[in-house]
């Protein structure tokens, strides 16, 4: 094992590649109301305390994949690339958290999930490609809202950023069922996750 | 659709199906301090706030499967058939929530992976065999610390604790790479997840 802090890249690979197949064993083929409905009061009934904080800006799990998929497109290689080829020069372009609307226009679930696993697949292969050494990941970015980041941060932020949305989408879910449960709320924490950021 | 907080048993059935092959995507071959760490604040690095709420009583990913296991032992199906053939007189067993200990003992992590496979296929086949009508849904039984629960109650409680522990498992992931993230720490919400209960 390494120590509690270090970015291990064989580590970080490891966890993005397991992504795609957990969303599809997770979500592919669920009945609607799983996959399509998100976290605002009048879905899973009115008793929900935790669920209001999300009200006006709560996604489902469609909604999470599609986002998913944008990050794919804009974010991870092509500011993993910025940090090589520019450095901290070279600001990052700011993440569009709204783009999964257009993106997933018109597609079904299933589609997306396909497209996320070929996605990914793709950048890991990328990533892997670069044949990354110690002293590149120590160089440096210059991220438009937060500064100066290595881009050991920027990977170990692709990896995070997976369980993020897992940790969303399995509160997204649970909320279907907030007063299906019964009395059992009180010892069900996911219920009371007051939803953080994404 | 049905309505938001009905309970629908094909659903819920859909939910507990997918779970075994959702962790088991997740966590199968994945290094050591991915499954074995918890959040106690030696792992993850000394900045974490949200961390040491949980470092008297914090799960590995080992832990959670270990728990799952129990639950599929001892807890949903053999409720079940008390609300079904006691109905209120015969309260529940209490649930030991630190069983897995033992029940791990000794295992690898795809030994328990296989197992949870294997006890959740069994019981809900066993479930689906009960061919259970939605009067059934409405029976009652006693929960030894929460009163009168319905038998839909017990099985939405089931899916639903599937997801309070992905949920968990995501964090418990999340936080060994506390500290490798850097600033973007403020943007991963599961970083700031306090945990609540499981």
């Amino acid at each position: 094992m390494t120590t509690s802090t270090e970015f291990d890249l064989a580590e970080a690979i490891a966890v993005l590649t397991r992504t795609p197949a957990t969303l599809d064993a997770l979500l592919r083929g669920l009945p609607n109301r799983w996959v399509l409905r998100n976290e605002s009061p009048d879905n899973g009934g009115g008793n929900n305390q935790a669920g209001n904080n999300q009200a006006k800006d709560t996604w489902s799990a469609f909604d999470i994949v599609g986002h998913l998929i944008v990050g794919e497109r804009t974010d991870w290689m092509p500011r993993a690339r910025i940090i090589l080829e520019k450095g901290e020069a070279r600001p990052f372009d700011p993440f569009d958290r709204f783009a999964q609307a257009k993106e997933s226009q018109g597609k079904s679930l299933e589609q997306l999930l396909d497209e996320f696993a070929r996605l990914r697949r793709e950048n890991v292969a990328a990533l892997q490609a670069l044949n990354l050494k110690s002293e590149d990941l120590a160089r440096r970015g210059t991220h438009p809202a937060l500064g100066v980041v290595t881009l050991s941060q920027l990977l170990a932020t692709w990896a995070v950023h997976d369980l993020t949305h897992l940790h969303q989408l399995s509160r997204v879910m649970a909320h279907q069922y907030r007063d299906a449960v019964g009395p059992w709320s009180a010892y069900l924490g996911v219920l009371h996750c007051a939803g953080h950021s994404a």
